[in-house]
């Protein structure tokens, strides 16, 4: 039984770690803070937690999160850098839902976050938390970086044939779509029912927070850069990612990729890789942790397309989060994490 | 640890019964069957489903329905009634989810539903499974017709209010509002989502086959007929059942309503009275057996308003028929069925 | 050729307006004013209407407005009762699409939107716009209170049955449900597509500001105050009212209601009767002008189910704020705002 | 004035040709036929036409289609093949909405279509129905295949590159997204809202219809042959279209692509070019027959990112067909099909 800190309980990955967290069997939470609703019951803002949880939301500076074992940084970009030192000096582990520690390159991060980083020796220590390619560093870490949801799916999608060597890693295309919840519980005009119901838009197309992350991500797998195209839209749907990811085979045309996949992910729990011919389609992971994967090559063609569904709030935020921390306890990974998709 | 069969597993009921079975710690899914999708496996029809279940649709004639403790009918109305007395003889037990057993007057059923009553005999055995009002006779029962979705939300609204004699019976108005998977995993022009989205629509408001069930029930609880006034509406939304009741306080005008509903539901673990003031939200009840309620007296006056919300395919289906199932079996009443609402 | 000015323009109502007055083929735009906007391309900020307008927004203070025939209020409320007197005096022509002149008793008024009202002198002049009751009045008006969303659909329902003197006016009842288009284009939480979608809620059911103007409206048609209990919901979907109204017959219960109402409005444009039997659906009316009414007796009874439904911006907004600009100033009623719903 | 008849009105594409050709002044409808609902008042089945249209669907065996000037087909594939030679012959000239002569190759066209075609030798005479490439044969031609959605919407973002020279076309990527209303009004189970509503995923990654026609548009433009992915995409709104196209540059890697765009369709009045920078919401033509484009070359490199939107029913569909009709008999272009898109 590990003592649990939530600081920023009042977003939509606030409410997402408490669905898991409240019925894990090895978790106790112990304060959920919100510098806004300080003193109002949890149970309140989100009525689905009624009979669920007793706490009420606590102020920044009486959380005591040093007495956490753990503690979820589930707030805006910029927050965790400012209390990461001091928690992890009195040896609380951390796992950061946004964006301070995905960046090994601090001129990056800042150039994108538009910020200076208050700890930039902790990012140097801070693991990316994308168990299926870090799991053994996730296991001994002090500092996880939780990855984005963008990134999540589109690594997973393009992992086994990078790491088989078998694209052009200098034309990278990802086209992915997003339910609006990837935006936040955040008052927003563009994300209002009115505007963002029967539409469809891409966005960010000049430049998007979540590129310099994937490009990371995929040239450590790949060992040198890799140049990606990627290209954000906005779906008319609460939850879900869909990547559909375009590479071009350079060699071993003959590859058999189905079993490719089917061969790097047998031991994962967490991606289920679709029979051939197959389309994911994003409700089918809906509330669950799974990333669903299906592998296409049109007309036998170069070009390789690959589907990469996933649960945004999930497995691309609070459910990989739990799974870190799994992994960081020695509980077994899918413990609390596995409930069955809701469908339809 | 009981061995369980569901006939006619291909619909929504079907699925969703699967979510709460599958994870149920005393339940053996034995057998599962669908005329049309014999020897498919059921996670290829469902794909939320792989990596949960291995069970095919098996053909009804070798379903070996008797050798189970327990058989599910998830299946259009009529089918039910044609198995039930043999099924019953063989010693097992039955939970209908169609309508073929609510309806005590064969005579009413017949002409609602249009078909031959097969076994009037078992109509009169049959417990009306809401277990707020009938628990004691579902646990004795060996053939249980499940409520239907609108009579469960409708009923437990007004239930302390009939119960306590405070309203006029002769005028009870039921605004119910829907989401289309009420009307099941049937290829229909009028539920495409071309056609129900961005829309809103009453249907049914010359009859409906739920109000003679509803009317049914209120008239049980208040012991002597009611007058109800139904309408049905189609809301553009997956899941979700809102009842806007409104009923005349006829005396003890200075009842404290609030207090008349905490006090009935004090001890049911699966209707949550909002404080008052509130309005719930079906979302709130997403995928949960909760029926959620509040209580309005508008302005003071004698028009009580009572808002009463719940999942139509959990609470007005699946899981309010594994509600039964556990008090049948006397197994704890919220085992398998108590997951936390996907909010959002 | 009028010379037409519209106040505050950034809104729903606002582009809505624009939609129906850049093809009036009567109608001049002179200015369109919004203090956060000024100087921006009215089509970059509603992108539908590139190529259909050059103006851009102007600042209030530089609009002048005075010059224009009429000027419509699409603003928040409380801005056109600050202008209204000066602007009458020069001669303009106002039609206020938000509440500032609706109620007649400015007490109440004053009470529901929680502000001191700055000419109650024209409150007395100003005319409710509903033209269906109150064309003779709106052809010789200074000054229109275009109707709310809620009114207008509730009273062409309950109209033809109150006239008629049929129905208890001590116990009606309307259930109306909406669009979130109603609520504006405001950045809100509980607007937003990830809080509102796959949802149902009602709200304000202990008091809502349009339940005074409905009973105002009603009172007015029978000729002696009304009881209404007015329950608002929120659809998932962006246009739209249904109202479902619930009216008791008093006597003459032989009359036929279908005649009733087909005779009432045959001379109306706007309102449409079913045939008997029959249920609106919003979608039939979307973008357009329209009223579209069923009436239902369920099972022959004394209960009366009246079906209304509209487009809340349209015929509930700006489609009547033009209609009743065509009455004040001549033109053919449906002229440029007869646009056939789009469907699907 | 010409008089004009539709066969197969019942569809999506057959209402929305009504919505334009009733309000046309230039058209008179003489017939739409219907074989299931032959004798149906049309606004029984469209109740968003009560009011605008007073035709019965006709028995196609009564219609008397060759008195008409022109025949619209929104028939399913394989109809208008069966009676273009007798209708051609008569002095009748057709647009069809369907497939049958868009393909120039009749092989291909019975592989994808799966049947045998009926009268190769008017595919041969066939005019492809895209005015931005094609006007000057539109203008004299007797028979006009109107271009299917996906194509539309693919080959306005991709004309100006190609036909510029500018990009390698052996590797062009179409990622669309479609709303569902492209399936038809045909009962189906995925396409239900319970099944298509929150979620999102592709479909025919291996193959669909629409590539072999987007291929040889492209390849016409190109002058040789192009090499094209294809990946459709399902997204849960009722209407529009929109289209990621990736193309890499190859030569002239100044040019400036936003003068390229807007000087290639500066003549265009559906074609509308969006300022650098900017992304095109489908919402924003949604009821109009406007293509809207932006072009994007993220980090200034290689990759062009194309993104066009359309509304399928109207540029995707009956709208484009409405254009043809107006080019053909030297009508306005624009006359009847300028409406303002309906936003929001």
């Amino acid at each position: 039984m590990i003592k649990v800190g939530i600081v920023g309980g009042t977003g939509y990955t606030g409410v997402e770690l408490l669905r898991f967290l409240i019925q894990h069997p090895k978790v106790k939470i112990k304060t959920i803070t919100s510098r806004s609703e300080a003193g109002m019951p949890v149970a309140d803002l989100f009525t689905s937690l009624r009979g669920h949880i007793d706490l009420k939301f606590s102020d920044p500076s009486e959380s005591k999160l040093e007495k956490c074992d753990l503690v979820f940084f589930a707030t805006p970009n910029g927050i965790a850098m400012q209390q990461a030192r001091e928690l992890i000096k009195a040896g609380v582990k951390i796992i950061d839902l946004a964006a301070d520690f995905r960046i090994k390159d601090v001129n990056v991060w800042e150039k994108w976050y538009g910020m200076k980083h208050a700890c930039p020796e902790l990012v140097k220590e801070a693991v990316y938390g994308l168990p299926e390619i870090n799991r053994d560093h996730v296991k001994k870490a002090r500092l996880v970086a939780n990855p984005g949801c963008y990134p999540t799916a589109v690594q997973l999608g393009f992992l086994p044939l990078i790491e088989a060597g078998l694209i052009n890693t200098n034309q990278l295309i990802a086209d992915v779509k997003s339910g609006v919840s990837g935006a936040g519980r955040k008052a927003e005009v563009h994300t209002l029912l009115a505007e963002a119901s029967d539409n469809f838009k891409a966005y960010g197309v000049p430049g998007h927070r979540h590129h310099p992350e994937i490009a990371q991500g995929l040239s450590n797998i790949a060992g040198k850069p890799v140049s990606l195209t990627f290209v954000p839209h906005l779906v008319p749907m609460i939850r879900g990612i869909h990547a559909t990811l375009y590479a071009k085979l350079t060699k071993k045309k003959n590859v058999d990729l189905q079993t490719l996949y089917e061969t790097r992910y047998a031991n994962e729990q967490f991606v289920d890789v679709l029979p051939s011919g197959k389309h994911p389609e994003t409700r089918s992971v809906r509330g669950s942790n799974i990333c669903r994967i299906a592998i296409h090559r049109p007309q036998g063609g170069d070009m390789v397309v690959i589907l990469s569904v996933t649960d945004n709030l999930v497995k691309g935020a609070a459910g990989q989060a739990v799974q870190n921390m799994n992994i960081m306890f020695d509980f077994p990974e899918t413990q609390g994490i596995n409930p069955i998709p809701l469908l339809p």
